[in-house]
């Protein structure tokens, strides 16, 4: 069956103290909204429709960043959870299935939840996700009639044998996309904050002798995120999860707490992670790889048996190749690092492609950058490249070449040449004392002065 | 009414295994003795008195780096409490006013309790800070009789029921100046150790005809130390706080666990602090600017906008005005980085001003010591600096002009000048791959002997 | 009397998920068996054994490149621990004494509790280690009768009156060599699994009218690693107690949960050890020295009074004198940093001897390797080497010279002479201006183009 995604993404969060809409705000590098969205997506939607309200725009160039099918509806006043759903409509224009509603500030909810609900569905025409509360606090509760849902209480509408059920409301559902919204166009907003809720349907659903039921799932997935101490606590779940998954996964962490990962950090098994280590989006490391201490990498890819750090920074377009070695203090942005090829200390290669075998000598600077336009270097392989070369873009060392330390190069060097760019040494016998006393009686007289 | 503050500051702390007196050890980079004045200063005190002992000079130096209005005067015999107040009489002749005793190891009381204490010295002669012990163990018990307080009870007098009191004696005590002293002076030393101790003020009180009454605190706030296990301790409560008041302000921190605070660090709300940042003293971070991860700041501004790291050292000095950015591998001492200057990889700046819009090449460095004096380089707006440019100071490169890489500046630029210091490059035919040859074939024959 | 230790060391760790032998998988730097083979040697052992499998080579090269004396026998097939005690035979031909057998996955016996059961050798034929386990689940219980134990019996043989005892077989067992071998030689393999069970030798040993008893320790000690979860749980219990034995032995550390210990790692009192340190295996700190944050040793040697770090790397080799200071982006590998030198910003110095009280400027390298070979630098006392010096090696400075900033040294300086190795520097009037100008009107262009 046909099946679509409604996905409610409208609140401000005032609590979050921020000026960025709250569905924005990264958990492990995405957008909390983009966590929904991809759990949503494992059910292979039909449809997606985000709705949005508070700083709709960034809210939509995010979506459709993420899927570009995705349609975005404005939900110009905040009326409740049944008016932000009721929005979705016209965008679901001619569509028949299930329709199942998220919402962007809750990450966790997991495809195999997700699947649980649409294979209840079977059984009854609206399925609510519900959780074992651990501290029921003003959740709304889940009434159970046998094994059907008999009705969503509110904690303020609750008598004190309701308030002792356990058994809370995660607010996701699923039903029947004409019968959700014709449940909608039944639901009032005859209470207190004068506003429809979309719980109500589980109540007119029943009274139309429509079946409504409970799927249930761990409370931890229920999360949802209001306060950046809860988005705070929200990362931390996030990190627990992705790091004992790489350990089941036989990645090699001997600290696995001072690893942090991203939402698609990709490590492969018996790669070795050191503590310390900071995987920003984007970053996929193959086994037998090792990433040591204090490093940070962003959109990069490492291969088999290379090795990076300790403090070395991946930045976007870093390509390791086998076997390539990148050490301390060195900063790799949109290079290639081909096959065995080594930047051991203190070097920045940007724009660049550096061939299977070379050596790059410490404090080497690739000056990719003329204050306008960015400039492409290319080394050859097994080229050996002096310490403290200035490689002015657009360059070319060809294989087998070498630079001399300490050179600045501004015109290409053929494969096997040597190319030197230096002053003479000059030793001038005894000036260094000299100078020296001369600064030391300074010093001197200075502080006597 | 006026306010004294009496802290005592004598003790050794032998179990601190330390040279340093123990009221001198660090908590979030400032002195244990500092955190006791700071918050005893809320109180607005007429007068402070430190009570120095073991390491006098040194806690007299800190004490008065703090404030230089604060007398320290010297216990030459340590023979208890009492005796320790005792010898802030001679400095307080003339005060006449509330006499608030607090201790140099006890850093965390809050103003507030403070405040409860001086407004609860309307009711009573003799005010004691209590607090609810979750193990009451070794502590004094503090025997309530109704709302007044009846006696404190040494643990080792205190009979079954004594013990199971769970009020106990923080020691923190408040009273009119000219009654503590007279009840002091009534204080004998007839004990198992031979020491003159404040608390026996109660009872003696109480026998005079005097009232005496408790104010509670938290448990965590009479945290006294004594070790360094109980040091480090204290160094996690006080980060722990500190990051969720940074929270609640609205701060960014993905990871906040690994952010380490000092005393005195100010971060403005919408700031996004990255994992692994360390803040030294004396740092100001506002609103809507970047610490990205592994940096270390001291004694540094950063405004608006301005990008700080991966991997960049602010020292003390280092001002970046708005949207400027320092990057990775980069330390800044003593100079100002201007409105949208650049700074982005393995350089050093210090002593120096950069100007708006200037952008510093990779591996560039102000050459600003000759051995024995320091010197001043000054780069002007929009200037570009080539990457490992040596600026020999002092020096200044004017508006607009540029350096050519790898140069070496002794003198001055003037605006719009390109400056350049660079041997030319020469390329050798074929001399790489000879050398390179003989290198192998010399490699192969050391192998082989 | 004379002991002998047998290690068993055969097994796979399937899930480990390794390619690695279990026992060769680092716990704080140092291979499982290692820290067995440490502990167990504290007996003074006449003999050790280690019974290999699964990877033997690579055991047999760890085991004897710790002590070269240890025998490793080869078990080609796994058929049970007492099958694996068996195989040590040959090797203890002509040992009498006793026998202790430990477990190259189990790295936390201590040494008291070994001493322990050497002692209780004295009541007993055979002594089992048991530890009362918080969660006995499927351990073998220990079943006493009066002081003596009566049986060890596996859970899955255990009756509900056994199951309840929380007295716990650790496997390690200690008993007369000869005696042990007799035992072993009776012991079947009729049960479930088909192996020959170690633990089968207590009951053997009563029927004998021999008499076991049970030394019991911590049940931390006798964790034993499955599974990479377990051996990341390992590491965090070593580095907590690291930790809280240097704070313990007067080290100070503002936040020792982010300090990392190798195995080996000594520090000395009140040395200052900032946040996030690595210290991989071979470092030795002395007292008073101070290791600043961000900073990862190995295989090195910190005197006192000298500062490292933050951001320092210091690799094997590295020998940092009294008073010598290692700064920020700065990697000092196989050198001598002697008295009071001063290496502080972005440097590599490898392969070298800075002499006492020398100063070396930023941005400066030791272009230590040719591709082929590594070359020495020798830097004489009080020399001050100019940023970004090149130090083509191998080449001496001598004491008190100079290098200007930005100079190639590649042949000597004497003593007191000054180096440069420089182009003069030419100011090029208004290019600057005319250069950006141009580049700013052809990115205009692109713009529109």
């Amino acid at each position: 069956m046909n099946t679509a995604l409604i996905v409610l993404a409208a609140g401000k969060g005032t609590r979050m103290q921020s000026d960025l809409p709250k569905v924005l705000h990264p958990l492990a590098g995405a957008p909390l909204l983009i966590h929904a969205l991809q759990s949503g997506g494992t059910l292979d939607p039909d449809r997606t429709v985000v709705v949005t309200g508070h700083g709709g725009d960034l809210v939509t160039r995010a979506a459709q960043s993420f899927d570009d099918r995705i349609t975005c509806v404005q939900q110009t006043e905040q009326l409740g959870t049944a008016h932000a759903v009721a929005q979705a409509r016209p965008a679901l224009d001619g569509f028949s299935g299930n329709a199942v509603v998220l919402y962007g500030d809750t990450p966790f909810i997991s495809p195999d939840t997700l699947d649980s609900m649409i294979t209840a569905r079977a059984k009854h025409d609206v399925v609510v996700l519900g959780f074992h509360a651990a501290d029921p606090g003003r959740y709304g509760r889940l009434v159970m009639d046998g094994d059907t849902l008999a009705a969503i209480t509110e904690y303020k509408d609750a008598d004190e044998a309701t308030r002792a059920i356990t058994l809370c409301n995660s607010g996701v559902i699923c039903a029947d996309a004409d019968t959700l919204f014709s449940l909608i166009d039944a639901v009032g907003n005859d209470n207190a904050s004068g506003e429809y809720y979309l719980t109500d349907i589980v109540g007119l659903a029943r009274a139309r002798g429509l079946s409504a039921g409970v799927v249930t799932c761990d409370e931890a997935e229920t999360l949802g995120i209001n306060s950046r101490a809860e988005l705070a606590a929200a990362e931390q779940q996030y990190q627990r999860r992705a790091r004992s998954n790489a350990i089941a996964d036989g990645v090699t962490m001997p600290a696995p707490d001072t690893v942090i990962f991203a939402h698609d950090t990709y490590i492969g098994a018996d790669a070795l992670i050191e503590p310390y280590v900071v995987f920003a989006p984007g970053v996929t490391v193959e086994s037998g790889a090792t990433i040591r201490a204090f490093s940070h990498l962003e959109g990069c890819h490492v291969s088999q048996g290379a090795v990076v750090g300790p403090y070395a920074r991946l930045r976007p377009g870093a390509e390791l190749a086998e076997g390539a070695k990148v050490g301390n203090f060195v900063e790799i942005k949109n290079a290639l690092i081909d096959t065995g090829a080594k930047v051991s200390h203190l070097t920045y290669i940007g724009d660049a492609q550096i061939g299977a075998g070379a050596n790059i000598g410490a404090g080497t600077v690739t000056c990719n950058y003329d204050g306008y336009f960015k400039h492409q270097t290319v080394i050859g392989a097994g080229a050996f490249i002096g310490s403290s070369t200035m490689l002015v873009a657009p360059v070319t060392v060809g294989a087998g070449a070498m630079t001399g330390s300490g050179s600045v190069i501004t015109r290409d060097v053929a494969p096997g040449d040597l190319a030197l760019g230096r002053a003479p040494q000059v030793n001038k016998v005894g000036l260094a004392a000299r100078l020296m006393g001369k600064l030391k009686a300074l010093k001197a007289a200075t502080k006597k002065g």
